[in-house]
């Protein structure tokens, strides 16, 4: 979460900040009223709405300047409208969509675990748990009524050409999810210095409302064609401002807020090259998924560690962009650490570095915690 | 379909059918009764069950033995039971999950297509399609009465370490899915010869009812440890012959019943080599997952009929499995075929070939066809 300057620096290419004054920093003091007396939410909806779209004017007591709030998911299919159906199926998708809570502050969805997304230990991967974490952010971003395009860019920032880049994203596991489990994701934001922003998740499971998955992440703002980072655009503030809320998934002492150490040749003990993104790993950006990268991670972690062990915490550094052109090399470095009182040497935590395999450029720093299987 | 003993002979190393008289036939033949006068599906449940399970007694008017229905998905949840919700989020997850229609010979699942289930042209890839195909079928076994470990797999399967595998299948896609869209996909199952299994699939738009991809396939059943076909029991064919069906998704005339052509380094246009399967690729059986070679097969697809042609037509014969160690070849050979009456060179036929590096042997087989984006 100690993203500065520095760090966003060499974020991206071709990336020079040096007239942007861009500030990111701590920002983990609690504002008044967020834990304590919170403003109640209201919406004040204006009559020049139409369709599944309307108007509004303030949000949380904030306001905000013609915000078309879409609704999306209130699909309702009547029933027997199928052809080949002999019995009703009245399905109203609302329910497999997600909604506002915690006074519009916290925006929530629920998802079933799908057999297409567990691995080989049977129960849900790192890559569906970030993919899920991704949905959830989206779907927040597009029912808040700030949406444009759909993929977390607000109105003022496509305006702009402005993009939402993760800078940095932790995500803390205590337990994985099995096919058919029922999940619960709450996601929301808050500023993050001057230039950035926080986003924060956390999954319930839905049979024990146990907590069992929180992560925060780290964004900033590009301009989507000469991929420069920018500040925030006041206009783009005012959109955002009314739903940021002071509130940490991760307690501020269990955040990995340390330095990633850069792997290097003579550091890695594990280098595994050639790493060829598919046309598949590419994203509507047409560059990697920033989930894709997990997979290349592993692919330097030993077999013995994947199957014996359980991921438990994951820190991606995002530091350059990375096309489908590109080959790519997974280092990895481990040591043994106690990830319990009792035991001293009880889990492995590792270093990763992702870099391109002809220039050596860096591309995502990691951190992982491992524990043994119980 | 048209899967013959011979191509059976060759789907799994180590296989040797001589001694087990596997006949998969052709079994289009339409049954009476089927399109014509259906019997009315009834359930007599007895009052054994207790819990979420009930033991009934026929299904579809056949004596079933001791089958348990398990109630998937009836997961209610108490609104307020969550500490940091200050709003109602009274949420039925039976609306996530599917549902039998048409006297209970089909089951019915909606899905809404994620953000990360879309490819760079910002709709549904044929991976997606594929996994919600899978999903859908799982999910028929476990809330059919019959299923055990969940994976597809029936009770009398499972006590004679039997599994599923998959030999071919073909999906026509007429029009594919936005994020945000709703899809409802039926699937149902019908005998494929004496030994096989046929599982079709249709998908609708949710919102305009069309019908926009269609799936067929074939099943045979193997020893989980010896890895040989197997004949299929009368035990499993008294399971499963309940719910069979003689429906067709796609017309007889239109499915893909031709040998598909192996190709070899003369042949092939396009090769490209050292595919290596990530721990990722991996599912349940520590074997590559039937739908991961869908991206080792668009590696030999040059980037401009990705760019600018839909996948409208794959088949994928199933001949071989693929394990972490294995290093594969992806291998195309593409020719200019009419996909409209108006246009004699509209679109592209590929033939595919995935094989072992080391020693040339194939594990899948595939045709596709593609056709210029309007």
């Amino acid at each position: 979460m100690a993203l500065m300057i520095r760090d966003l620096c060499s974020l991206h290419y071709p990336i020079n900040l040096s007239n942007t004054e861009l500030q990111v920093k701590e920002c983990r003091i609690l504002k008044s009223g967020c834990n304590g007396k919170k403003k109640l939410m209201s919406v004040n909806a204006s009559a020049s709405g139409s369709g599944n779209s309307k108007s509004i004017d303030t949000i949380n007591g904030k306001k905000i300047n013609g915000v078309h709030v879409g609704q999306r998911g209130n699909v309702v299919i009547e029933p027997g409208s199928s052809s080949s159906s002999s019995s009703s199926s009245s399905v109203n998708h609302s329910y497999m969509l997600g909604n506002f809570v915690d006074e519009r502050f916290v925006y929530r969805q629920s998802f079933v675990i799908r057999s297409y997304e567990i691995g080989p230990d049977k129960t849900a991967t790192m890559e569906t748990i970030m993919n899920l974490l991704q949905e959830t952010a989206l779907n927040h971003v597009a029912n808040s009524g700030v949406g444009s395009n759909g993929f977390g860019a607000t109105r003022e920032m496509s305006l702009r050409k402005l993009i939402w880049v993760v800078t940095r994203i932790q995500i803390k596991v205590e337990q994985y999810s099995s096919w058919g489990d029922v999940v619960e994701i709450d996601t929301w934001v808050d500023a993050a210095g001057k230039n950035g922003m926080r986003r924060d998740w956390i999954i319930r499971d839905s049979n024990t409302r146990n907590i069992i998955t929180k992560a925060t992440s780290t964004w900033v703002i590009m301009n989507r064609e000469t991929r420069r980072l920018s500040k925030i655009p006041e206009q783009v503030k005012a959109e955002v401002r009314p739903f940021y809320i002071n509130k940490f998934a991760i307690p501020t002492a269990q955040i990995d807020s340390e330095k990633i150490e850069k792997l290097n040749d003579e550091t890695a003990q594990i280098i595994t090259s050639g790493l060829a993104p598919r046309w598949s790993d590419m994203d509507v950006n047409q560059h990697v998924n920033n989930v894709k990268y997990i997979g290349w991670i592993l692919e330097s972690v030993p077999i013995n560690v994947l199957e014996d062990c359980n991921l438990m915490s994951l820190t991606l550094e995002y530091r350059r962009e990375c096309q489908l052109s590109n080959v790519l090399q997974s280092m990895t470095t481990m040591r043994e650490i106690a990830t319990s009182e009792s035991d001293k040497n009880s889990g492995m935590e590792c270093t990763h570095l992702i870099r391109m395999e002809a220039d050596q450029a860096e591309v995502v720093r990691a951190r992982s915690i491992w524990q043994p299987k119980q």
